[in-house]
């Protein structure tokens, strides 16, 4: 199943960080291995906002949630996520 | 995995139908077949609207979509969708 | 009867506090009780936020506010409550 | 238990109506019957919108939707409802 | 003249002040006192917020403000007002 | 005591009414008099919109929502009202 | 470049147009001309209401509005367009 | 003075409209000339919305509603005004 | 030209001000000021809110920036803008 | 391909910062080198609020994403961008 997720930064909170660049380097590499591993599936950025905009895959809400509490940076990401289904034009 | 599902009727439009009976009356059936077949775990009216909100269980978001097309009134209600993880206090 | 109750943790300000831990091992244990006692009927967390729903029991608003005012983490929490009427598939 | 009901009339599609002064006439005569029984404990008109707020006494939620559903012109109102918990400057 | 007042408190930044115990109790002491003198009609607590909502007498906007500026916590209070008319169902 | 009163048209509905001009010429007329008799203290219009803002004075609100009633387009507009209070530079 | 573009059916509207069999056959050949063009590189739709949301690749604003003007349903559509930028995580 | 409007066509009311193709090709041309005279400076479109926004000069807000006014479309479009002042980058 | 101008104090922030006794005398001397050379015209202030509405006079939306900017406690206030046009009722 | 960009300053964390005057004077000069390369079209202060709306110019929104990211404010600033399509009245 594929969800919409949105996810903003509290910038003004975390770049006051005194391990802002570590976090900020294991955030990537997380979201790299997430990448590969086919969770996210595709994924932008806003422009004007810290913000990003992805597709991610997980069996349901429960492991989504799990997925998302991975990430290093998240007590500083608000996420706002959407459940996706299945459009005709995809469907074959 | 289950979903909150808030459901408004649009009765404006509604009410005008000429077999508005019959299809409140089908809708009645199909709503008690979901409740038997677990679809449906729990559902409310929202007192001051035309509205409930319900819990619904189904695979994914494209089954769930799939179960409130099957709805009679379909074309004049309104629904709003929010996926639901499990929480710890029920886990175990 | 029964309400829909939104709780959404004050993250940002909770994080931060000495006693973290404890408050939220308090907390749990409340929560707990609280389904125990079936004034808790279902409870679940919403993916992307620090925020729970649940169904609780009570015989009115007055007696909810009091069951919200036991919990340890409340002067963290906003919570939202929404008054829900019996619907017809579910009276018999 | 009493709830905060604000009521605001649909009177784009109401005032077309053929039965409109009868209507009109059947509502006052429900809301009197209401106000005397102590159910309505306080109205007041809302200058500059055909609205109307009040304070209402029912056993719960379902109670107050079948009070409501009462109303002649339930399919021209939309209702907003609000549960009120006693405050301690009130109680003793 | 009535108004219906929704009062919410800044509690994050209020449950921080030194004199906290002192604030509450004085801002107690005066909400008895607009109890007793009429101005506060009725008041009620919202469940899940640290707000209430009451019914105003005064005069008019600028005796209400006033009258708010009284209170002890006022600094910390967000106030939202809403001038009401009588209904012709209390008219008499 | 006075008010900013916000009315805006409803001019989808309106332009196709049979007697519009005869309408609007009863509006202007009755504005007039509101302007002569000091109740619509001032007015403006909204660039962009059907809407007007002005400053309306009488003596609360029920005498204001009667005043608005007298508008011969009244079933056509919105109005939004706010209680104004007396600000200290016009004081004196 | 890529735009997110959220599509929502004016459902009320269009169910009673008489060539609707018409306009939404025609609309799925146009929508399977987009797919197979990689102009519509993904699509979804929103469980709950008639709505679809869709990863659009166009040169630039103006010639994914005219993109949009080809759909046969264009006249009962409402979209939302979100500009998307590259994320450096599928940059490489 | 420059004003940034918006302005949304009512497509709904506007297109079931008998001389629709005469009014539109009125409302170009009034456009035309509007470009022409240097009152709306800069105009685009914005994708998937029956909508444009454009810079417009004029004296103040009352000369820009009568210019606003002299649109053929003016009873099916809604216009949003925002007042500008002038950038200490382009000052000089 | 007349705007109508709202204006609000940031007052959490404004409050702990070491100066904020002589901040204040200072926005009265101006504020006085504005009103003797007819800048602004009418002000109030908006009861429940340490927030004023006025009608502000200027010749254009650069020169009420100007104004606004000299208000010593500027950083502390938000201020919401509204260009006014003439009423018919007014002119003449 | 232009964008509508409104940048808004987060002015009450920005005030305290120790390099305040140096970080306004690299701003400025940035600014100035986006407006003589022809990336800003034209920019305006918004009245009333720590603001200004802007026309920029990017081949997308990747390279707009890069352009803001070069403010040296960019920290505390939050923008918001509305992609922008050619109006027919500008086309030829």
């Amino acid at each position: 199943m594929e969800f919409l997720v949105t996810i903003t930064q509290n910038w003004a909170a975390l770049r006051r960080h005194p391990d802002l660049d570590q976090l900020v380097a294991a955030e990537r590499q997380v979201g790299r291995a997430l990448v590969e591993d086919g969770i996210i599936v595709r994924i932008w950025r806003l422009p004007g906002q810290r913000a990003n905009i992805g597709i991610w895959r997980a069996a349901d809400a429960t492991e989504l949630l799990a997925l998302l509490d991975q990430l290093p940076l998240r007590p500083w990401l608000e996420a706002e996520v959407m459940a996706l289904a299945t459009h005709e034009l995809e469907a074959s």
